[in-house]
């Protein structure tokens, strides 16, 4: 079977100065990877006619699918339009149903349609128009032999709504793809190269059709398997028995095998066991909390939040005893056992857990040093810590404390009755 | 004087498949824009030989300046070295400070120099070798008539390091570079179109050697005047008039002109008036505080939070009255001056502000949609509150909240004493 190949094709000077970042390619590359299309080039031109014009020729000594974004606002310096009309060698010309459309979008927002407007129907006779379903600029595709070319909006919502509904399909129309199968195991608690170093025996001995790839973000590293084959349910089949004899390997670490990220997935725990939660944060500063309340329904299961961050607050809002902070300090067991164990009764919630630590720069003591970060989890039946010893820079030290106090509630949940 | 352009090659299969975003050619853009270099093209290709190679010769057809970002690893997947020997015509061989700094950068971390490690100081003979202060992979520049290569590690401290340090400066001093001089106007709490409606004839009568670019994000709308010219003098004088003759036009919204985002800029108001600062946030949930605690040396400034998410916390934790929130909801004008009030007074701050409203995606009402929030600004003096109807989305509302509560803090601070 022959391998399809694609290019991504940027337009827009504001990319090329830096002021926006492009995210779309990304995105695209995932989607494209994900059904067995290999990507061998991205470019980013401005909007100049020549460059453009260049560019497309390239993409197509080169490419089976080329992917075109930007450039298709309603002003002059959009130029992806005429020049696309150039390069396929036909006029432009208003599209009866694009501009109903573009019409229709306009009218159910109560806005007139401007002449710019209506020009954003005008579409190169060669293209077949793909439907936006959210903007006002159509995709247009182009059938060039066994080649295509698909032109889209740079909004990325615009861009990738368009794609899975319309251009994906379609490619998958167009192409004899491989039949490929992804499975994501999700874990968190361990590091990339101790990973790699636990699975070094099972990784070597996969066969050769299936893939492994490592996806490190800050606290946790996902895992992608991916099968290629000519069947789905053997390759599901395949990459199952493969997460089973991987599971015993690494099973304390894994979280899921799904898209939820881990504030997601201890939110339907809470929700399932019908548990409630409150949080007292302080070296995290409102970021911990900020990821529980990130997820819509978080309502239901997290209560509330106190972030002492000053000592008195400490002891006169939450209610940290004076000696215990004298004795021991605030980034100390005695003082976290306290914070998670008070909040937990104060708010009246199943579980409490709490982050005190030295998240930096300053701050720090000899035997206290910046990344020093005690966590706490309580419940009804015992309450557990944690000491950490994280990083010099602040904002990786705030996020991995709180995606190391998610570990702990997810460690801790299967024991709460 | 002619323009010098310039192109980015970006060498990795990681990116092509979308495992890593690219952002280290965003920045090498604005650096570059900066300097008055033009950035013509952004190129990424795979971990290939003849891409590479290809890539190298046509990038050097169209730019003076080409800087390539990784492939620089010791594995064998890494091909940036060979192939840029190759594309050069000569051999790798060890350069001895190379290697005596790689040498030196495993010793100072106590671990041992492996001969994968020792072949990252081989360098092709035909560079000059750029010193890594932060990492093993030394960078090379290539001289070519006119033109220069420059290959970099693909790691963002690394690169950003390097570049600062070595590559602008020699960039510099190579080119007969235009004198340029930008300053940032920072504006918050106005929309990108107002504001350009408000400076439309102010914008046209800028003469022809200043530019403005527009650079929006969630909650605020940087202006970055340009001024190119053979002055620096001159053009600081002129970019100074222009901003004396702006000022008037859009005052209000204007909160700063530096580096500083606007809760950097708050903290410092904050410290110099040695005032404090307390929060009660609702449907922010925590990001709120993340925002003022993200900023190095806020704990002398802000003392602590109260996240009352659940009804019964804004009750029995924070003390609202029942009463209120029976007659009037959560999400009010009544409610939300209480809250403020109360966390100043129960934190002992001198300021107290709060956040209540409906996130998102649920918990809308007929006459309280998604997106509606109310925020309340309080010190001895007074009590401000003001009512926001933001979007459907839940992190947009989240984020476009919290951001206008820094601006209200921004814009009742000057009257406290």
């Amino acid at each position: 079977m022959k391998k399809i190949l694609a290019e991504l094709l940027t337009i827009g000077d504001e990319i090329l100065y830096g002021q926006i970042v492009d995210t779309n390619s990304q995105w695209m590359s995932v989607e494209l990877d994900k059904m067995g299309i290999k990507v061998i080039r991205k470019t980013t031109v401005g909007d100049v006619e020549s460059e453009i014009m260049t560019a497309f020729a390239e993409a197509e000594q080169r490419a089976d699918v080329i992917l075109i974004t930007g450039g298709l606002g309603p002003t002059s310096d959009d130029l992806t339009k005429p020049v696309l009309a150039n390069y396929f060698n036909c006029e432009l010309k208003i599209n009866e149903e694009a501009l109903a459309e573009v019409t229709e979008f306009f009218k159910s927002r109560g806005r007139e349609l401007t002449e710019l407007n209506r020009q954003q129907a005008a579409l190169p006779t060669a293209c077949i128009k793909i439907t936006n379903p959210v903007g006002t600029a159509p995709g247009m595709w182009f059938d060039k032999g066994d080649k295509i070319f698909m032109s889209m909006p740079g909004v990325p919502h615009e861009m990738k709504m368009m794609m899975t509904e319309h251009v994906l399909p379609r490619i998958r129309k167009k192409y004899q793809l491989p039949v490929i199968h992804h499975k994501l195991i999700r874990t968190i608690g361990i590091g990339e190269s101790f990973l790699a170093e636990k699975i070094a025996e099972w990784e070597k001995a996969l066969p050769s059709h299936i893939k492994l790839a490592y996806l490190p973000s800050l606290g946790e590293v996902k895992l992608r398997l991916t099968g290629f084959g000519t069947s789905l349910p053997e390759l599901e089949r395949d990459t199952n028995e493969q997460i089973e004899s991987l599971k015993p390997l690494i099973n304390p670490f894994i979280y899921g095998y799904g898209e939820d990220p881990i504030e997601v997935v201890i939110g339907k725990t809470l929700r399932e066991k019908k548990l409630t939660l409150s949080i007292a944060e302080s070296c995290t500063g409102g970021y911990l909390s900020h990821l529980i309340t990130s997820v819509p329904g978080s309502s239901e299961y997290f209560l509330g939040t106190m972030i002492p961050y000053a000592y008195e607050i400490k002891m006169r809002q939450l209610g940290v005893k004076p000696e215990t902070l004298e004795k021991y300090g605030a980034v100390s067991e005695p003082t976290i056992i306290e914070m998670a164990n008070i909040v937990r009764a104060k708010f009246s919630t199943d579980i409490g857990v709490a982050t005190s630590g030295i998240a930096g720069p300053g701050g720090a003591t000899p035997d206290k040093p910046v990344g020093t970060v005690w966590i706490a989890y309580s419940d009804k039946h015992h309450t557990v810590t944690r000491k950490l010893q994280l990083s010099k820079d602040r904002m990786i030290n705030i996020r991995l404390a709180s995606v190391a106090v998610l570990n702990l509630i997810r460690q801790s949940l299967p024991e709460v009755k």
